[in-house]
């Protein structure tokens, strides 16, 4: 997004855990800081080296080290610089999926996915990664290996530390392989394109699809009608499955299951069922595999739409479903009509992606997003990042989201984890949990 | 099991969070030692004040705070001591279940529930609670109440501290209130209850089982023959669902959906194609709920039967699905005339209950079943505790699943939460991390 730019002028390619380890602990002997760098798609500056950092970058660390398919478990370990695309691509011929999907898939990697928490297109389905992954191997800032790489559904034994390093942003150390769940391949997957007239049948609708697709249901996506008429204007080729005019509400349901024919007369019921019941104004079931994409493209081609149409300010929030739509009517009277508001994201998992897209960047006009879009969240209980985490964009603004006795442990736990006493020489005035580097 | 007897002098019950504060402030500027107690229901000792602790008992604080029904997100948020029956209960009126069940759930806590991570019967559809569990609210030994009690699905902003608590048995601080997302209840469930003659069958049929059902497998249980030879002789009117002859192996296969036809015809199709490929060598379907509550009473009366049969031991095992059987004939071996070896649990889960059955506790038994039993669970990179935790029982044993720089970082971060050096005179020279008592 041209937000962040680096000057780093050392970047190490690590081949294997041992090498990480040695640089790790070279760099924190010489109190130098560093940077970890996966697949680099991040949208929070996490991964950029703005100060003097050296980039320890893991992408060559891209090695399959095993899939137990003969038998049953499905357990995939590998190491950390792997790019999921590959890791699908991998699966897919096994017969078995990763449990999450996203648009950044063709360079962003496992290890970043993991210690960003990526969230993504199928969490509705198949949960976060602190569900799916079942052990990982990470690297201290001492050099210290921490392996934790068990391949088991359930371990009890002490607090289950891979978990802290899931989310953290490698600001606890690197993670350098994983070991994860993934879910067989299912054959059927049908796709249904709706309209709605006003956000509570939306939010209605959910709880239908939750209660009569029950297991089937692995997508519930929504966008507003903003949103449509940007991809409709910027995107090639995409048209409006719901023609003539536009609707208020759109959302894409997905069901994933075993048995083509009960699965689509499953998702016909509740399509037909939820149009008698007013819930829906129209909707769509896809007649082929090309429909479907077409329907994904129109939901995954927004942030290249958002691009093409100028600047955009990105916020990724989790809210209480009700109070969702709320913050976008009043983010629209708040910023009048400098700038669109565009509303979409995962309805089904609370997430909602908020774009505040204009001609061109402008402090007035993030004068009037910022702090008020930060305070509105916080205020409703919500999360600042639901998924992309906190970066050097967010890395300030936790305590929107967090309780300071909360970020204190925080804080704790990285002094403990880095073998430092609050006074130490190697941290400077400003060094923070969430700060970027392995050593601040 | 009368294995621990505590002899603690005084029991607290405190009504609230600040009660529960006040108390640990107190203690632990004293050097009092504490133990959190729930519904007492634990198989390791880890709620029993074995030394002279002060119990701290939150079986008061048994409040259902809200519960978001009208919209959709299903959210519960209650305070520690809801003894679980009671929430699924509520639950049911209206419309929703727990991601957890399990036979203590007349008298185990939530609090207690998410303290040691119990896994349970639905773990294989929902998850571990370590993906259920939203939020939830701990106080520290010093008093210091730590609000993590969000009711959000995603949330990316800074470590995601409520994991270390989840399963932490209570030595990091006491939870006093959970927030869970809790599923809607599904109308259709169907059981088969099937005979494999071999264990490689069994594997195949859960590998055959997560494909073809997909997204409405619920629960895939198995028993062994001398588990269903102790159930039909000590539990009353128990019948063999399959007579004539005792099969090898037996699983209990449920399916849980939306739509009963679909779904039944679905596990039907899933019986004969089994049964026809030579995978299964008989089955039945439950033709209705009694018949359905008999099958399961087998799997879950088997605690009981064993109880019924003698003195037990019992072990609590996560293995590699391929190895699970391989330690249940070595250990026969092991073992020989002097008991019997049980095995059944939750295979789909990969956790096996071990269980060596004798007419008395004889430590020339105990004595070919320990280390033997660690030892081979660790050397097949197992757990030696999947799901009951480490409590007093296996507290000195982590090492056999893991790692010395593991323990060591769990151990930091326990001087880190009691903002103790390791030099202070607080702790005494066996201070463990998995120790009992807040503070040691």
């Amino acid at each position: 997004m041209g937000k962040y730019r680096g000057s780093s002028k050392l970047l190490l390619q690590p081949k294997n855990t041992e090498e990480v380890s040695q640089i790790l602990k070279y760099c924190n002997s010489r109190c130098l800081a560093v940077v970890p760098q996966g697949g680099n798609t991040g949208l929070v500056g996490g991964s950029v080296p703005v100060f003097d950092e050296v980039i320890i970058n893991v992408g060559l660390m891209r090695n399959i080290l095993s899939f137990d398919k003969v038998i049953v478990s499905g357990v995939l370990v590998c190491e950390a610089g792997c790019i999921l695309e590959n890791l699908i691509s991998f699966l897919d011929d096994e017969g078995f999926i990763m449990p999450l999907d996203l648009g950044a898939k063709g360079s962003c990697q496992i290890g970043g996915n993991v210690s960003t928490n990526a969230g993504g297109l199928r969490l509705l389905r198949y949960g976060s990664l602190h569900g799916s992954v079942l052990g990982l191997e990470a690297v201290l800032a001492n050099g210290t290996v921490l392996d934790m790489l068990g391949t088991l559904r359930k371990d009890n034994t002490g607090y289950d530390l891979k978990h802290l390093f899931i989310g953290s942003e490698g600001s606890l150390g690197i993670v350098t392989k994983v070991s994860i769940l993934t879910p067989p391949k299912l054959s059927s997957v049908n796709i249904a394109f709706l309209a709605c007239e006003d956000y509570t049948s939306c939010q209605k609708l959910l709880l239908e699809a939750k209660k009569k697709l029950g297991g089937i249901l692995s997508a519930f996506e929504f966008l507003d009608s903003d949103a449509m008429s940007l991809v409709l204007k910027h995107l090639d080729g995409v048209r409006n499955p719901l023609p003539p005019s536009i609707h208020n509400f759109y959302i894409l349901i997905e069901t994933t299951g075993s048995n083509e024919t009960f699965d689509k007369e499953n998702l016909e019921a509740f399509l037909l069922h939820s149009v008698e019941s007013g819930l829906v104004a129209n909707g769509v079931l896809a007649q082929d595999i090309n429909q479907a994409s077409s329907f994904w493209h129109i939901r995954e081609g927004l942030p290249e739409a958002l691009m093409k149409a100028g600047a955009v300010y990105k916020y990724d929030l989790s809210l209480p479903l009700e109070k969702m739509y709320d913050l976008v009517e009043e983010m629209r009277v708040q910023i009048g009509p400098a700038a669109k508001v565009v509303a979409y994201g995962h309805l089904g998992d609370g997430n909602l992606h908020l774009n505040i897209s204009a001609p061109a960047y402008d402090d007035n006009i993030l004068a009037k997003i910022e702090p008020f879009v930060y305070e509105w969240t916080s205020k409703n209980r919500g999360s600042i990042s639901a998924e992309h985490g906190l970066g050097l964009m967010k890395a300030a603004k936790i305590h929107y989201s967090k309780s300071p006795e909360t970020v204190r442990l925080m804080i704790d736990f990285d002094y403990c984890v880095f073998e430092l006493l609050p006074d130490t020489s190697c941290l400077d005035d400003n060094h923070s949990i969430i700060c970027l580097c392995l050593s601040a």
